[in-house]
């Protein structure tokens, strides 16, 4: 089974590496762009057994750093 | 308007990070989990007129190293 943990930054937190993107992406010559936010993925492959307060309890004691970032658990197939 | 970009390691590409988020995710006591592969999320707001076309160019040119990632564009509300 496998699950995927996205990890973003709270709003309001400055994202150093969303900015450096957005440029970028600027200079790569397009616009339309308003705003990038980087953030990380985290596939977790694991047996059927292993239950959401088990995954929740791995992204707030590990995974995400909860004064500045949020989670959010996505079951996949 | 946003879309959200998943930019994760091919197969067979060693994963270091990942390797190092399974065994904390053990010492933390949890068993059950089978491989843990890490990866980037990049969230973008744009306008409504940039085309799913431009965000593929976006991410091959440079978001994703497309020698050792692949890129998944998910187009969110």
């Amino acid at each position: 089974m496998k699950t995927r943990v996205f990890v973003t930054l709270k709003n309001g937190v400055l994202d150093p590496q969303g900015k450096a993107i957005h440029h970028a992406i600027e200079s790569l010559g397009f616009s339309g762009v308003h705003d990038v936010r980087a953030g990380r993925l985290i596939e977790i492959e694991h047996e059927p057994g292993l239950s959401t307060s088990d995954l929740e309890t791995m992204c707030s004691k590990l995974l995400a750093n909860m004064v500045i970032e949020n989670f959010e658990i996505e079951q996949a197939a």
